[in-house]
């Protein structure tokens, strides 16, 4: 029998990857906790926990266990006339902990969508109300998904020249800073002047993709202020910051002005199975609330708020609010404070930073978003038994709230280890 | 403890609804092979198999016993870098059955998704090979899904006013019929000349959103050839019909040019849990394999290839495959055949078709899609235990082939009732 990394060659089509550069798959076997286990008998550590999603490590009891009896009671009905309990129970817990504007929850397959809906909603909620609005606002270099909808938001755009014609209107601004702050809240107040703006997207604290950026509660309060001010509607993409990861359950909660949608994906399902949800004030509800049918918000993936999904969801978030997960944030955050204090001393380190169960360091070298040391880098890593996975120069850790302290002390050596070897 | 349909009504938001004249969600407790259960007490034939899902019966154990194994093996992991054997052994089993052009496979989540991934595709295919082609071509009333690419292609925007600026270029067809066919390939050569179209996107033998519209393959052949001879590529959104419904495993497998594309959801993973797959011909691979990191296709979901979904797949693909299901489909067929006999005379029947397993009539009136009267019927079936979705004066039914002939017995009976009482 064939080995999986060359049977793979045969058929299949790898998300983000030039086949030709990057011909060869490691065929995963089995997961469980922070480990990933290959064909070769080699285990890694998930140390960006499958893309920050298996949060509470793979394959978790507590979670398959609950799906696996909702398996046997209702796999999946039509969400549209028809509604069931794994959704509702869903929606209660998260009304519980999501800023409290958000009233709302509208269902979809995974983030790119949960982001096309609130694009949608935000263009929509306009027009219902008779404003022709339609451009939105978002940060350079943020990342919000790879549909046409989502990527034309998307200011990181790596590698997308094909499509540039066909995107929506948007308009970018900076990331602020403490030094670019006022200039870029003038910037906005022009624009929002004109008043065509529907809505702002922004990954609130942290732009993921583009290299584990952090943005300061501080700076995003004027700004979403300004929005507030001028009728435009303010979309937190919390995708890759949501349940957890910041510190506090989301990254908004660490800012003053709540959104008024957010998108949720990822870390919701836990790593089992995809699931995207939107959710959005009362106001926005009531924007598409009438008895013109046409004003009603006409979207829908057949699969919306699966059941098996939203019961992975529901177990999720109860292990997310136990002391037991709360105490693994804070000393995840705790062991990335002591090592950024050697880190920043470290002379092939630049920037470095950290927040919640997030940590990043750019090297004092500049390299290509997929070029050849970061490919060197990231074999590595595996070497080593890590995975991790660099963003060009950018070395980011993201690990399983259930990570011990030896293991995120072995991703901590390997990454000391690797860059004083290159 | 409330019931379901009010705890409902205090956060969750439902796809394709306008809340005010659909206030009302039925709870749904429980599914067992073609029935769903309500807190009602109540049981109902799902006889649109919950958006043409589970064609093997809701909770399907073959199914279920197969996943929950997965779950406890590999239930999620990076799809770039790494490969899995449930990926792996899907893309074997269905590149068995799909037309044999079509050689690799590229996974998202959802139908939208997989018609967004053949666009892009489509476009980049030529951008790649230095050609600037940015129109695609579709089918006037085609629904392609809801993202932004999707709903640029779908001809049906019943509600879509809001959108109508941010659409990517697209020009449609006519659905091509015996009276309008010579016209249709001479309008599309004058298009075609211009050298500016990179696709054509269609759902072959049936539209299904439209109300199930047939479309004979003799009348897509010579448009699918005229598009090859332009170096067109041919996308074939196989979401609703692909396998098993038309009578075929798939409807492309009854049209003698085979298309470049194909996008499969819905019944892939057989009613349990989301993924889209989008299939092309190697020759499309090799337009973005390359020593140009730039030429690949960066798309990705986080949950691309998921394991449960794939594994869901494989054992829906060994089902239908089976003896049984064959042997059911033909004969859900043959069962049509008679009943659109008796239906072809009553005096109340507009056109009425069938294929597969696909039936469809028209009422001899004009409503709205979403109008009172489709309320009303509706709501009959309901009241006779049998879930049916009219779209506007289109009644079709599309149910799971493990229906037995009393059931579905059951199902015409409600129809001819229904419609005598109107």
């Amino acid at each position: 029998m064939k080995k999986l990394s060359e049977r793979d060659q045969r058929y299949l089509w790898h998300p983000l990857t030039q086949h030709k550069t990057h011909p060869g798959m490691l065929g995963i076997t089995s997961a469980k906790g922070v480990f990933l286990h290959s064909e070769e008998g080699h285990s890694y550590i998930d140390a960006i926990a499958s893309w920050y999603t298996c949060m509470y490590g793979h394959c978790n009891d507590f979670i398959i266990d609950r799906v696996q009896d909702q398996m046997r009671q209702l796999d999946q009905v039509v969400f549209s006339g028809f509604t069931h309990k794994p959704a509702i129970e869903l929606a209660e817990a998260l009304a519980k902990i999501l800023p409290a504007n958000q009233q709302k929850f509208f269902f979809s397959d995974n983030g790119s969508t949960a982001v096309e809906v609130a694009i949608k909603m935000a263009i929509q909620y306009h027009f219902n109300k008779g404003e022709k609005r339609n451009i939105m606002l978002a940060l350079e270099e943020g990342f919000h998904g790879d549909t046409f909808g989502a990527m034309s938001v998307s200011g990181l755009s790596v590698y997308n020249g094909a499509f540039e014609d066909f995107f929506i209107k948007v308009i970018r601004l900076p990331r602020p800073t403490e030094d670019n702050i006022e200039e870029l809240l003038h910037k906005a107040e022009v624009l929002l002047e004109e008043n065509a703006i529907a809505g702002f997207i922004y990954e609130p604290l942290v732009q993921g993709a583009a290299g584990m950026k952090l943005i300061e509660a501080c700076h995003l309060d004027p700004l979403l202020e300004l929005m507030r001010n001028y009728g435009v509607l303010t979309i937190a993409d919390e995708v890759m910051t949501g349940f957890g990861k910041t510190g506090s359950n989301f990254a908004s909660d660490q800012i003053k002005h709540h959104p008024d949608l957010m998108c949720l994906s990822k870390a919701l399902t836990a790593g089992l199975l995809p699931m995207g949800l939107t959710t959005c004030t009362r106001e926005i509800f009531d924007a598409f609330y009438s008895e013109e049918i046409s004003k009603g918000f006409f979207h829908g993936h057949t699969y919306t708020a699966n059941p098996l999904a939203c019961t992975a969801a529901s177990a999720a978030l109860e292990l997310l609010l136990t002391d037991e997960i709360q105490t693994d944030i804070c000393r995840i955050n705790q062991m990335h404070a002591d090592f950024d204090a050697r880190m920043k001393r470290h002379p092939k380190v630049g920037n470095s930073r950290y927040t919640g169960v997030i940590y990043a360091l750019d090297l004092a070298v500049s390299m290509q978003r997929y070029g050849k040391l970061r490919d060197t880098l990231y074999k590595k890593f595996m070497h080593k038994g890590v995975f991790l996975r660099p963003l060009g120069n950018t070395i980011y850790i993201l690990p399983p709230y259930i990570i011990t302290d030896d293991q995120l002390s072995k991703v901590y050596q390997s990454i000391e280890e690797v860059i004083d070897s290159i």
